[in-house]
């Protein structure tokens, strides 16, 4: 498939004048960024990266690290990590507390806020250095060594972040958190704070489209039964409480950041990652949204 | 592929002894049922049928009937069916009315209880005889004219089903019902009780996968579009509070329903059904679940 | 005490027009009232009657006949009427599913509609013709034969009592419901619809300032017990999301309705009814709430 | 009356052993009380102390020292304290997070653990030393400089107070807290852990029966209309989920705590502690209960 010239029709169909949202503003560090900046990268092998505009500039990939800190949890927790968390989409916005109270205090899938928590509070209490080796994973994944977090937004995000606080707060009176509450929003809000470019976060989504393994060295990451689970998650999941409509009007699995990033792979086929950072009512880049929606037509290339 | 051999590995695998399950109970009609059944059906063109066990018997397709009745509410109302039900998982047990009551009567999507309900209206109010509709849609796409409600079944929904009907009044309430509440109810009432076989139901479905045409005649009943809607519709929330996990397991859209079945499509592949009755904690047939998920696996085939 | 002088300086004092809310509209013969009705009835021995405006004019009781239902029920089921109801505040709007399905169909207490429900349900279970017991028991309370319930009133409510019909099916679904639905929202809307003046009411609930009996025929309707339990039930939920600001401002145990009308009562002292359509946010007589407590300031009188 | 005649009776009717409850322990100071302990005083005048059992002995009295908070919060803000707290029973769980979800961080009342946390934040916020002044307040009120905080009940309720530090982030998150989260909790825990006798509690709580002046030196604490505001609002919320059931059955302001301590007043006439540890299943003294109706009964005095 030409997928440069599907990208290049994209980036001209695409207008960010017409679109109606806004540029996230709860901490100022989001609300600064140009909102004209929009950039795509496709990546389906290793010598086969399409792109187009600001595809090489780090953004705030803010939710989307989840999926990154999620496979480090199952590498270490097994299976044993759905008594933890849940795996079923959430139905309520994503910082619901209602849920948690009805529900034990085990948050519904891994990529709510208090599901990330919980994913923190494992890899605190199991990892000697977690931010270090959150840094080391996804450096090997790009094979991109300056990657790092902002730490702006980072200070930003702590400033701000007490209902996050508060979600910890509650799991642990709850029982389900085992470390002490400052060390996991530390990681947790650093792991917000994660900055890169459409053309890493393809990069890095790419073993979710290669069976658990890095495509230009071969190493297994995660297990293929581990990359269905987080592919499965990701598709009904990834979306705050827009998967639905992303299952629909995109119908590949992808995670988006309130950064106004998503990423998204087609197993076996690519990975593809683009960035605008105006969102739209349900949080979700409202440019990317429609650029996924138009590759997926321009290609034919679903799940569905 | 050898579809056939894979089924006869299933059916030697799967042991309904082994199961912790229980047969639904709310009804007495489903109690009734023997649940030692086990049959499975896959179909894949014209002359290309493989199954095994009580595959030709009829049961009670409950809620699996809710995507017959969203393809003819979609074919009449079109676009502006979405203002009237969401596409959204749920994320809550089946029949909460807490979810109604945060979003103003407009339920989550019209696989919950309360979006049928939804889409009963609309059948009641766009159509001269809904039920004949039904039965004229649901014998047309199996070419079996024998297809029809269970008297019995529909009796003893109407005689319990009052947390239905206190739904459909407080969607009245909330202005989201415009006809009167009992002929709504008794086309619901009816709906869940149609009875088909996994051959049935595995023909009726084939359009799903086929691009919305039946594969005999070539004759479209939905648009493309208008399937790739449900599929994803399916995909993400065919199976109550468990879509997440068919997902990753089986990783197919399907509907699910308490009778036991369960039917699944592989876009551009096959559709297939499964039936056993004895359920698990959340609803969906135990079984059926482990079959679908060994067809999966042993044909290496999701969307995945 | 110069009872008609504090009445008096009342009825000088307010003035409709300073009033800030408006006149129930969800039924249309609410909205037709003249907004600027303004009455005020206080009893408190045979002869000692006092009054002002229009304290003589019928008006829709609403929810204050309530109360007359829970004395019937008080008196059938004994203790046991603890089991289907309970007896604290609500703390959630009128008429709130949420609160049910967190409680298995057992209202809070029997002032918020689904607790009226259950309390019709056992009426409806009990008595041969419910609705003419009603009517005898307001009679006989207030020498009056007259009383009777407003057919439009009834009519309207019925047309648009979606909501209520909703809780009866829901809590039947929850086994808290024992008749059918229709007798029960029957008589339950007749109940809504009583009609009654200031000066019917202050002498209808004289027997809570009496100790259960009436006052002029020393017939003993309830035990002190009975009466105590009643009037500790208004004090604490008497007022919808009010029942706090009234307990404060007026301090006396009393009861509202959307028609506009209070009554409140002194245990051992008076009885005393107010009449004015307007109503704040909460549901209550915007105008009645102030005479109400303009009477316990100027008389000194309150329980606290 | 012949108080003391009536208070060796009730000391004589009520026995531990018929009591079915169990001492709180979600902190091991508080499990570790002896479940006999059992006093009672009543407070009527400078030279009218009557009491029988534990009552000059200290316990936790938890709670109810909300109560004192509040009092220093009145006097503060005025009216304005009611932007920040309202003044309505709650209808759910003490530490109900839904709540505040539902109501944008405003809590129902003073009394739920959120209300006291939004009090702790106007003390900490508005006074140099609150901890300091809570305690001359409380040594004020009953002329005994001993009282103090028990460090062995602050430090376990620090330890384990995670659902309280949860609100406290999660009302910030909503702008309902201005001070640093350290602050407000280490007043807070410090408030719960206060150590007080039946005879200090008696004593203190006078000025509430007394029109807001100290009986022995007519100094005004608060003004007539606050201290009625205050008993309105122990007598809609001073019992948790148990405030209508106390109104009923005792039908006095009162407050609870789970230490088993309960003050209630009756105005213009007594002030009157108990305590026994063992707790009924909503969370208040059960034998205190008793004892209180049974006073009522034997005085025939009650607000109803």
């Amino acid at each position: 498939m030409d997928y440069q010239k599907f990208l290049d029709t994209i980036n001209q169909e695409m207008n960010y004048r017409d679109v109606t949202g806004k540029v996230a503003s709860y901490i100022p560090e989001l609300a600064k960024v140009d909102p004209r900046k929009f950039g795509m990268h496709l990546h389906c092998g290793e010598q086969q990266n399409y792109s187009f505009g600001d595809s090489e500039e780090n953004f705030s990939i803010q939710s989307i690290s989840k999926v990154f800190a999620l496979a480090m949890a199952m590498e270490i927790m097994g299976e044993d990590l759905w008594d933890r968390v849940h795996v079923e989409p959430s139905g309520d916005p994503f910082n619901s507390l209602t849920q948690l109270e009805y529900e034990n205090g085990i948050p519904r899938n891994p990529f709510i806020n208090a599901g990330a928590l919980v994913i923190s509070d494992i890899l605190v209490d199991q990892l000697d250095d977690p931010k270090q080796e959150l840094l080391d994973l996804v450096r090997k994944l790009t094979d991109d060594d300056s990657i790092d977090f902002d730490k702006e937004v980072y200070k930003s995000e702590r400033s701000t972040g007490y209902r996050n606080i508060a979600m910890v707060n509650y799991m642990k009176a709850l029982g389900n958190i085992k470390c002490d509450v400052e060390p996991i929003v530390d990681f947790y809000f650093h792991l917000c704070s994660l900055a890169m470019s459409c053309k890493n976060l393809s990069h890095a989504f790419m073993i979710f489209a290669n069976r658990g393994k890095i495509l230009a060295t071969d190493e297994e990451i995660l297990t293929p039964l581990q990359t269905k689970r987080i592919n499965a998650l990701m598709q009904t999941c990834g979306f705050y409480d827009e998967a639905g409509e992303f299952s629909f009007e995109v119908g590949l699995p992808g995670k988006s950041g309130v950064g106004g990033g998503i990423v998204a792979i087609h197993p076996s086929k690519y990975s593809v990652a683009v960035w605008s950072p105006i969102l739209n009512k349900k949080g979700n880049s409202e440019l990317g949204m429609k650029a996924l929606e138009r590759l997926t037509s321009l290609t034919g290339l679903s799940v569905f």
